[in-house]
């Protein structure tokens, strides 16, 4: 199997690499090649198979980012909720036009590759009471949304026309993050458990009740995983799919957090941040995802383990990397 | 008021540019100017304020085909659905491409001027039996379905982030249209009556008993007329209506043709068409369009009535325009 990363430098571009690389198959069957692209060449994983790394810009896709022969191509190249919104062109040209150069480049090949892409939650709009069931319309508060949705759109018609075979995930918010605040304007979601951890202080923007719909890096892996290698038939017109996530509330993060590491929620700071919290209380907390369940995507774990999973997977390299000036 | 119509020289922007000739209002205001922009210069209605005719290519947007100080802009200019189909670059160029383009002016322009925007019954699927709810998820069966639906997501982001003020009208198949066939799938529903008024034999794809959601050109004007002066603010994020059409069938068409033209229907020829079939059939021939009828969209006139106006309206040019080799 040829696999490509596009976003491959990136938190999940890098985990999925270094799981094909320690597995050395998808799927059951031996991945032969991986290409990563990203705007500046990607970390390689230690891997059995080749491994290429390319630099570029997703609206203007290089060729050898998704070279011929490519069986899977992740598509998870995007700019983010707060910068979509602070710069529209900038969201639009990646998140729109690179949609278009993946497609084209895909239908360039004539080979019909299987493309999974990463949409949002935040493609929906909602409040605090929603659950929302498969097949609600996506009405989007947000750039990003807005842009993800339509991206969603041209994936599902190029499938139609068999230029690729897209399986879109409607990610939640994928909680712990390592790494630095990025953003998103979920980020606060990783930091006021990350932080704390670390012995640092972080604000909360939102209410100690504010619910939000989260997976945990593992998960959301495992999903993107088995998107890659799915049967797609069952799908038909319709290629987009919201993963069965968990619904969890800020309060409960913060218990866990404690139960893990006593006293650590002292760390968090009550400081209201109006632009932040107007984004994501648009996105709906909760949804049915029962769609994804009838196509084997794998039950959520507790919140608990979530956190036990960042500790074990994340934090080391996090504290390394927030060392270094 | 200054007004500009993108595809002032088709069909419905025609009927437009006349209507507010005639009136020389637009919601009880003066039209004080008026641009007709197409991919050649379209004709000019007589009127008592200024016309200007604009040639170019709407995905490179020329300035002045939305001059300063324009308050509403009709975008009708679109590649039709079986087009589309054909010609997938051309339909993403000038269906999402010139979308972005308007978007691109009207945010240079900081005057947040309406635009209406026609999408269609197209961007649904369904079945023969079905009856859409307002709300309904669109999963195109067709690109220029796709296209459209991603269009509107693109607009109503726009609107709310103060660039422009959409009202998108998901428009029914309209019926009668004037002159030749085109390259809409459609395209038929209009020659089966319009054909046997001229004493011409048209072919028939599908069965009689095959059911469509439809709207007369008058009441489409109407409609559209009605969107670029309506307040806007109880729309919210959602910029996008079903307005009230009628769900006929063949069958009733045609029987309405002959208590006008009796005997006219014997020049229909049953003559399948998969390739149609399998686009037209994937359009849903019902729309609740509760949201259109609170918001004062005006209720459609019966199937009668349809064929009555476009022997009232159109019958005559179009003859003499057949006549024309």
């Amino acid at each position: 199997m040829r696999i490509s990363i596009l976003g491959g430098g990136g938190f999940l571009g890098r985990k999925i690499a270094r799981n094909l690389a320690t597995h050395g198959t998808l799927g059951g069957k031996t991945v032969t090649a991986l290409t990563l692209f990203d705007m500046t060449e990607p970390p390689q994983p230690d891997a059995a198979f080749p491994v290429a790394s390319v630099a570029g810009d997703v609206a203007h896709l290089p060729d050898q980012a998704i070279p011929a022969g490519t069986d899977v191509v992740f598509h998870l190249a995007a700019v983010v909720s707060a910068q979509a919104e602070a710069d529209y062109d900038l969201g639009r040209r990646v998140n729109l036009r690179g949609t278009d150069a993946v497609v084209d480049r895909c239908r360039a090949l004539g080979t019909n590759p299987r493309v999974v892409f990463t949409s949002s939650v935040a493609s929906f709009s909602g409040d605090q009471s929603t659950t929302l069931p498969d097949n609600t319309r996506q009405i989007p508060g947000n750039s990003y949304g807005a842009q993800k949705a339509a991206a969603e759109l041209i994936l599902a018609d190029a499938s139609r026309r068999g230029f690729l075979d897209a399986v879109t995930l409607r990610l939640p918010t994928v909680i712990v993050r390592p790494g630095r605040p990025n953003k998103a304007a979920s980020s606060f979601f990783s930091a006021i458990v990350r932080e704390p951890l670390l012995g640092l202080d972080t604000d909360l923007p939102v209410g100690d009740d504010f619910a939000v719909w989260v997976c945990s890096p593992r998960r959301a892996v495992d999903w993107l995983l088995h998107a890659a290698t799915m049967d797609t038939s069952a799908l038909g017109l319709d290629r987009s799919i919201d993963p069965p996530g968990i619904s969890t509330t800020v309060a409960h993060l913060l218990q866990a957090l404690d139960t893990l590491a006593p006293g650590a929620s002292s760390h968090v700071k009550r400081v209201k941040d109006d632009a932040i919290a107007a984004i994501v209380s648009g996105w709906p907390p909760a949804f049915e995802a029962s769609r994804a369940r009838a196509l084997g995507f794998s039950a959520h774990e507790p919140v608990l383990d979530v956190i036990r999973a960042f500790v074990e997977d994340d934090l080391a390299a996090t504290r390394a990397d927030r060392e270094t000036p």
